[in-house]
C-alpha cells in the first residue's frame, strides 16, 4: 500500500466559482480519483487543522504527499515546511501542483525563486514530450483544457532531472508542466493544471497522470538518518616508486 | 580566430520562393551575417562540391560546422557522415539547423531517430527558458517569427544536456527548438527555425543566437586520437585486514 | 511477464579460466540466476547462430536485451546492428554489460567513441551514488569485487541520464561504471563489471543490481512506426492587433 | 573585469598546522593567485567583520563569490545567507569549496543536505571526467594530491547538470568532487579539494581549476527583479471546429 496524503490551504470558499469547480474542496476531489486505486490508501490534511494537519505522526506515515497552495503560502510555519522538507529528503515523495509553484516546501526544495508568468482563462494543450516515462503510462499526446490558468516561462526552476511535459497557452505563451527532481531519497514532481476555479482535476487524463505520478515518487527506500559518517580507511594503499 | 564551416544542400533552387527568401542560398545568407565578426574566419561548402566541400583538409580547420540540409540527406554519402562524426568527437562544435534533424551527421550524434511533427506556415513564438547561457545573450525573451514551418513534439531526441528555447506555434503545437549535447569533446546544438521558404535567417535576433551558438560550440581542446589505453597502475592497494 | 534475451558472443571457450570463471559462457550464466525470477521468461543467443540468434521474432518478442560482447566486436553483421537499434528506440530495454563499451548497438546509440582505459586484475570497489533509484534497490553502498577488470575515466560517452554507480579501482583509476539513457522509447543501462575471467556474475549483489534493471528498463509502451507526422492544425490564430 | 569576493570564516588559527597550510587564512591564499588575473578585481571578506564583510554595497558589486567555510557554518546569520542566496538567485556566481558543503547558503541552494563520508589525510587522485569543459581547460586528466581530506559518497547533492571532476581516495572511497549546477541566472559550482590543513590550494592545477571557475560561473547577465508578471495575451486563438 502507498500512504498518501493530499494536503490543501482550502481557502476561497467564499467565492461560489471555486466551490462549484472542485465541490467540497480541491484535497476532497484529489482523495476521490486517488481512493479509488486499491494500492493506495489515502488521507487529507487542511491547513486550519493543527500543525495545519501535518504532524509528525502523519509525515511519518506517509509516502507520498501532494500539496496544493495559493493565497495562504505565508501561513505555513517554517517549522512545519523544514519537517515536510526532512521528509522529502529522507525519501517521501512529493507532488506539488499548480499554484504550489510558490508553496514554501517545493521553493525550499528547488532552491530558486520559482516565479513565472500567469493569466487567467487561456485554452491549453498539454502535450507529453517523455511518452516512455512511468508518469505518461497511459497518458495521450496532447490533453485540451477548454480553460485554464496560464503559466508561462521563464519559469524560475532548477533544470529538471526529468521533463515530461509541457503546456501550450492560446495567449501565446508555453510552459514546463510536468517535471521530475531527485531531492535526497525524495523524488518531487511539480505539475501544473488545477486553477481552482477550473475542472481540471475532473478531466480523466489528467487524473491519470497524478495517478501514475503517486506511484512514480512513491519511495523504494527511506534514509533514516542525516548525518555524515567518519569511517575507517578500508584499503591500505600506497604510491608505486616509479 | 574561430573557423566556422558553412554547409548546406542548396537544393530547390528551381522553386521562386526558395530563392527569394534566401537570396544566393541559405549559406550565403548565413555566412554573410557571421562574417561581419570580426573573431570567425567563415567559407561554404555545399553538396555538389567535390567529397560534398568537407575534404579531410577542410574539417581539419574548421572549428564550428553549421549543416542546413533537408531534401537530399540521402545523397551525403556515409563515408562523408563518418569524417564529420569523427570530427565532433574530437571537438569540433557542430550546429544543425531546422530541417538538419534528419541530417546524417546529426542522427549518429543522437542515437536516435529524431522524428518530429511539422506543417508549413504557423506563426511561431519563440521562448528563451535558459536567459542565462551564453547562447541566449542580448536575446529578447520572446521573438516573433511571422511565418515558420511548424515542428512539433514528440521530437525524438536524447534529453538535452541544456534547454535553451521553446517554440509556440499558432496551430497549437510546440517545440523544444534549441538544444545543446556534448558528444565527445565536441558540442552539438540544434535550433529550430530556418524553413527555407521564410526568412527567419534575415531576423536579427536569430542570427545573435546563431552568433551566440558558433561561439559557445567552438572547442576548448580537441582531442587526437580516439584510442582505449592500458596504463600501469599508480598506487599499490591491498584490503585492509580487519 | 518480461520477455528477456541473454546476448553472448560466447567466444574464448579455448581459455580454461574463462570457462571456469562462467561455466556454460556468461549467457548461461547471466539466464541461470535471471530465471529464477518469476516474471522473467527469459532466452539465449549467440553470435554462432543464425543472424546471431537474433531474428525479426526473436526481437519482437524481447522486452529487455542484455548484450556481452568483446573480441568479436567486429563480426557483428550491421544490418543486424541496425534492428537492435531500431528495437530499442521503439522501445526495447538495452542492458550493455562490461566490454560491450564497444559492441556495435551500443556504440551507436551513444553517438560517441565509449572509449575508456582499462587494465586486468584490479580491486574494485563498487559504490552507489543513488540509493534511491530503482536499480540500487537492496544493494549496498558499496561491494567488493575482488578482482575486476579496471574501467577508467575518461569514459567517452554522453552525460548520463542518471548516474547510479561509480567503480574504485585500486591501480588509481575511477569510473562511471552504472549510467542511465533513454534512446527514444528505449531505456539502456550500461553496467561495467563482468570480466570474462572473474566470477563478478556470481555476486549476489552483482545479480541483484542486473535483476533490478531488467525491471526498469523494461518498457511501459512501445512505438509502432517510426515518422514525421503532417497533422492538420487544431487551432485558429492571429496576433492581437495592439 | 570579474569582479570576485573571496569569502573566509577565517578560524582555526590558534593551530599551527592550519597556519602554516595556508598563511593569512585561505581567503590571502586565494586571493594572491586570483589577483595575478589581469581580468579579475578581487576583494575578500570574512565572518568577524561587519554583516560577515558582506553588506549590500559588496554583495552588488561581486560578480562571482568563493566561499569557504567549516566549524563556523551556524554563526552566518540567516539574513545574511538570503542575501546571498538572491544574488545567486539574480545571477552572481559562487563556488563553494570543500567543507563549504555544509555552508548555509551552498545548502540553501541546493534543496538537500549535502551529507558525505569523511576522514583526514588520504591520498587523493582528482581525474577530470569532462576534459572538453571550460573550468577543465589546461587541466591534466589526473592531479596527485599527496595530503588531502577524504570525501566519499553518498554525496547528498542534486543530481549536478555538468559533472566535471571525481576524486578516488587512497581509502577506498570516491567522489563527485567538481559539480556545476544552475540556480535561477546564477551558476554554482562545487569543489571539494581544500582541507584547512592541507595545501591544495598552492598546487598549481588546483588554482588553475578555481581561475577557470571564476570565468565559467560570472554572469552574463543578471536579473534585476524577482517577480511573477501578468501579461495581456499576444495571440487571439479559437479551437477548430471539425
Amino acid at each position: 500500500m502507498i500512504k498518501v496524503t493530499v494536503w490543501n490551504e482550502y481557502t476561497g470558499q467564499d467565492h461560489p466559482e471555486v466551490v462549484s469547480a472542485n465541490p467540497g474542496g480541491i484535497h476532497a476531489v484529489l482523495a476521490s480519483f486517488l481512493g479509488e486505486e486499491t494500492d493506495f490508501k489515502v488521507r487529507t490534511a487542511i491547513l486550519e487543522e493543527p500543525q495545519c494537519g501535518l504532524t509528525d505522526e502523519v509525515l511519518e506515515n506517509t509516502d507520498v504527499l501532494l500539496w496544493w497552495g495559493h493565497s495562504a503560502h505565508h501561513m505555513v510555519p517554517d517549522e512545519i515546511v523544514e519537517k515536510v522538507v526532512k521528509a522529502v529528503q529522507k525519501g517521501m515523495g512529493l507532488i506539488a501542483l499548480h499554484s504550489s509553484h510558490l508553496a514554501k516546501p517545493f521553493v525550499r526544495l528547488m532552491g530558486t525563486t520559482c516565479t513565472l508568468k500567469w493569466r487567467d482563462g487561456d485554452y491549453e494543450k498539454l502535450w507529453t514530450v517523455a511518452p516512455y516515462h512511468p508518469i505518461a503510462e497511459g497518458v495521450p499526446e496532447c490533453i485540451d483544457l477548454e480553460s485554464e490558468e496560464m503559466y508561462g516561462e521563464r519559469f524560475d526552476i532548477p533544470e529538471p532531472d526529468e521533463l515530461i511535459f509541457l503546456g501550450w497557452f492560446s495567449g501565446g505563451e508555453l510552459f514546463r508542466s510536468g517535471c521530475v527532481w531527485n531531492r535526497g531519497y525524495g523524488k518531487v514532481f511539480y505539475f501544473q493544471p488545477g486553477h481552482e476555479t477550473n475542472r481540471s482535476y475532473s478531466n480523466e487524463h489528467i487524473q491519470k497522470i497524478i495517478i501514475n505520478a503517486v506511484r512514480f515518487v512513491a519511495p523504494t527506500i527511506k534514509r533514516n538518518k542525516i548525518s555524515c559518517p567518519n569511517p575507517q580507511p578500508a584499503m591500505k594503499t600506497e604510491k608505486i616508486k616509479v
